[in-house]
């Protein structure tokens, strides 16, 4: 670039931005495959559920695992704080809004309990399910083998931004290539937004990359940081290097889009993004097994000294079945994730999941509003 | 393209997007010829009536013909499936809305009788008007030859997304091919939005082509499935195939833009676009003539496990002579339709269709709102 | 451009579009000449006031040019239908609205008396000021001689859409290069929004030319007929047809932008675009010596069939001198726009229009809201 | 060019419209410098509070400097025309609104008092703090020696637009090459938005340029006079000017990005487009030591015949410790400003605001919102 310099400014979409086109043959969706595979891990359906206190408790682990899908429970929150945890997500739903924030605070300022953490992994497997479980990074190196120890079968080590390298004056950053010595289980690593970062991390060796940092418009990290990548262009640019890493050494490491999807629509697009799954918090929230009862809340920040997340009303609104394989009874989008990505590679004539990769995808900002009428027709299957 | 491969996002744009310029001449509108011909039939006014329960009825179909233009009627709802459809209307109609959508599933969940296939399509003879009907994919062998016995004049076999192939494991895909063949009669088919797939369609030997896959910003099939194109970007592409077909054919194969249609303006866009004709559902409920009453509502989709669609209150707003005809009392474009295009037309200087998809058309966003003042003059006529 | 063939779109911009960016030098706003000369005629200021009946009457006519602009009578409305207007409008904006467009109607219904033409000519100009009149292409042979004849010194054909070439079976086209043999006096022609237009209507000799058609977001025409361009690029598109003629020529002919300007900035914007000089209809419409009393209406259609102009009310918000040339009491940018035009012409650096033409225009959106403040310093004069 | 010329527009964007992407490494924030240097005074935060009369008095100046930023005192406005401006202001914001401006337009009319000048300058010094002074270009050659005489340590020139050269009839232009001569201080001066302005600013020897010019959607100087950029291209177009004159002198000015900052996030963006520091008004009028109590306003216009500011409620939020350094009890992004501006740097993994200068922003427009959830996680420091 000639003198003088000016700073370039790279377009970026999100899920709202952007529509699928339909392609060119139509696939009857009875046959589509939309299984994915996490090292020696498959999953029938490329659903996970976030490490969010209020959306994964071991019980709902087991019943999303006999769905197809997978939950990952989270290491650092309140089951591996309190034994009984029955009773304090109640009083959490019974507590009024005001003094919500306040009583969250308190109950998360007790420490983990070392001896917990194998309790919930063993409920979690005698429940006959694949184990996942969120550590985050200052705590992986300690955590990481007791509960991999204990049976669980993955380990997410996640933060609001995950780099191959971490400057720090206290503590040596987390070398993930040592770490997947030390622990023998498949590690997946997040999150980030970077195709630089996400092929940095594959050639340390993990399992799989989650992909997302402040995705949505109104972000608490945009308002706050200024940070964060739209989805459908992060995903786009973390799949090319998955793609690249996959030609110059023959690994396939799977990517899982993570944060700001609503919608069986937003989920189609990013796995035409490039998504091999997807990661979902409020939306399994609102699910009947969800531990939270109508409620989620992010505990965890950035640092200390900014504020740390509200209770938000989300309301119970199906049974996880429902969410996940429908029958839907509403026309928003939030029922049948699953059936709506196989329908939706119908449409588009993919097979399964890398051939939806391939599909094409416009700019086409949608407006989220109702009581539209369109008239949609069988596909002839 | 080099490695890494990024995806890319090809922008699309609807009717809210853009605006016609006028042209270096202008034309008196009285002199402007807006027909159109499928195959054998001619349109005098390009004007095509949505295959819906709530929109066209036999009685219907003969008033459009009246007016100039083509009333498709669908097959696979309630007109095969009750003789007596005024009571069964009327019943919908009064119907509390909380109560819609169960009744709307009991009615329609009786089976088509082949008998009143025959019946309608003789009502609409009879009524000296030409008659065009729709069915869907699946039914198509089997219900087109009796309707076109019957002496249907043009068969509809539409879908929200067909291509030239279908995959499926059970039944074998409809080969259009095979079926003109069969069928004497032209065959329109849709709906697609593509380049590739319109030239598929019409080297198969169909009539015309249904232009519009989840047009609208607000879609279901884009909240829930992702998928939709925007009506100018699908029109522009599928015209683009129609004149690339017919430059290597001689073969002219027109292209109906069906969906997202509300305005003469938006009419007069998707005419600019390319469409040699448009089908438009809701404004036409709302006709006095319309036997839905003031609703409107969409009954088939996709899959059994999504859900199926709403009445919509629509209003009964004028004649249908006053929507295609005028004279308008309305300044929001949604009566005199064919007027608005022949002033249209007169601004671009354009004598037919075909001239007026020369006419340029920019980027320019429209905000519909109202009680702006804006002084219109003229022709100079 | 190979096969196949994909229509192309251009992108088009409004005011609320895009800003002025500031200029390498700063100029004190009273040294700052912003006069403009259509031929003959040199206006102090280039603010014309539409030909509306609303807005321009004889006696505003007056004042308009004692304040250093033009105001255009309209020869086909009421002030050549009726010799009292005085209490026919005041009659108007007493009628209730819901009688308002049939009163409207009725009084519009009356024929034009030739005989009022010469009168409200005469009334102008012994006032001391300058007339111009405005007529429709139609009425323009007819009509046109008369006003001159009694001694109008500008006159105005305006249609909604103009062109040099006019295509009617049964009149013949109105040919500029003709009518201004016949009439001794400049003529101004539009409106167009066209390079190529602008300069036709230039070689046929016109004396001005009208820049506008459907330029607003929410024009009637963009809704009923979805014709449009906003202004900016309109203005953009005819300046370069203005200077394209002189560079060819010598001979400049000064545009006009006219429609859809409601503050000083969007004045300041077109003249940055390249306008000459700015018609607007409703800022004049709410000053005190306005006919219409705090209403506005446009009366004249594209064609009989559409609905005519409804009654607004736009409220008298202050006396003409304030809204030309302040003091302004507001800060939403009504009042002062000849003082607006002069600032922003020191702060771009513009000694004159033609250098304001030259200033740097970014394309950034602009929200009209309220209550934000902003700390705006001297210039340091 | 060839001929015909079409002006051309280029876009420009705002913080609404971009956001940061995180790196390719993190660093702990505790590790990251953020201190900046204005020739030499070096602050050891990037913030500077606004030379706004309800913003900064002396008392607020010395906070302000114990807090590791610079106050900018007015002396223009109500400090240097009245003694006892403590009850001056609490009059003013017990005056009822609708009495506001008045009382407002009356307080100003008092004349400034020479003597007042060097008390205040004296009060910040006493208070241990370094004092920088605001003066408008008019009064630069009588005011600023007197400020500099009494110990003002930085002298800022700031109207809404300046350039290296002013024509005027009346005045000789300031000169700031000569100024700098006369003045034995350094001179920030402003404001600015262009690449030219700047490197002629630094090329007469300014030591700082502040950029903002009608930055904000809604700005009054938008309304009325058309002119205004964006932040976010106008910090980049100044930057490459800083950046280009370093290169050709090795001299580096820095740049401060001032108006239209919010939050936080928008400080983050500022940084990244290039800017040295951050000015903000509005943030720091809403600390419990601000002067306004509650209340903010502008008074100074670019011209007389053009309203005077109004007063605006902005409220009292927290102490200005807070509002600088946290800890934040808010998500708005609101609080803790300096600790935003280093985590955001650690997600960037910039070790100062020089590195964070070469983060990379995309073009991701973001909507401001309540209530949306996101998790946040340890950096893993």
């Amino acid at each position: 670039m000639p003198y003088p310099r000016f700073k370039e400014l790279k377009p970026a979409y999100g899920f709202d931005d952007v529509a699928i086109a339909p392609g060119r043959i139509t696939v009857n969706p009875e046959m589509v495959d939309i299984s994915v595979k996490i090292e020696g891990v498959k999953l029938p359906v490329p659903f996970l559920a976030s490490a969010m206190d209020a959306v994964v408790s071991p019980g709902f682990a087991v019943k999303m695992h006999d769905l197809g899908g997978l939950a990952v429970l989270n290491l650092d929150g309140l089951q591996t704080r309190y034994e009984d945890t029955e009773h304090l997500f109640m009083e959490i739903a019974e507590t009024p809004q005001d003094k919500a924030t306040a009583f969250l605070q308190k109950v998360y300022a007790t420490p983990v309990r070392e001896e917990l953490i194998g309790l919930r992994v063993q409920q979690i497997k005698k429940g006959g399910a694949t184990c996942a479980v969120s550590v985050i990074p200052a705590n992986t190196k300690r955590v990481a083998p007791v509960a991999v120890e204990a049976g669980a079968d993955l380990v997410f080590v996640q933060s609001t931004v995950t780099t191959a390298r971490h400057v720090s004056k206290s503590v040596r950053g987390l070398i993930f290539s040592e770490l997947r010595q030390n622990v023998k289980a498949p590690i997946v690593v997040g999150n980030t937004v970077s195709y630089d970062v996400t092929i940095e991390l594959m050639e340390q060796g993990v399992s799989g990359v989650l992909v997302g940092v402040g995705p949505g418009a109104a972000c608490t990290s945009r308002e706050v940081l200024g940070i964060g990548v739209p989805q459908v262009t992060a995903t786009i640019d973390c799949a090319a290097a998955r793609d690249e890493y996959f030609r110059r050494t023959g690994r396939y490491v799977p990517i899982i889009t993570d944060g700001g999807l609503r919608t069986g629509g937003d989920v189609c697009k990013a796995i035409v993004a490039g998504a091999d799954a997807v990661m979902l918090g409020t939306p399994f929230a609102q699910a009947e097994e969800a531990p939270g009862r109508g409620y989620n809340w992010g505990m965890a920040t950035p640092h200390d000294s900014l504020p740390r997340g509200t209770r938000i009303k989300v309301g119970t609104k199906a049974p996880l079945k429902t969410i996940l394989h429908g029958p839907s009874h509403l026309t928003d989008g939030t029922q049948n994730l699953a059936g709506a990505v196989k329908i939706s590679m119908g449409m588009v004539g993919a097979m399964n999941l890398t051939e939806m990769h391939d599909a094409e995808m416009i700019i086409a900002p949608s407006i989220k509003t109702e009581g539209k009428i369109f008239q949609m027709r069988g596909l002839g299957s």
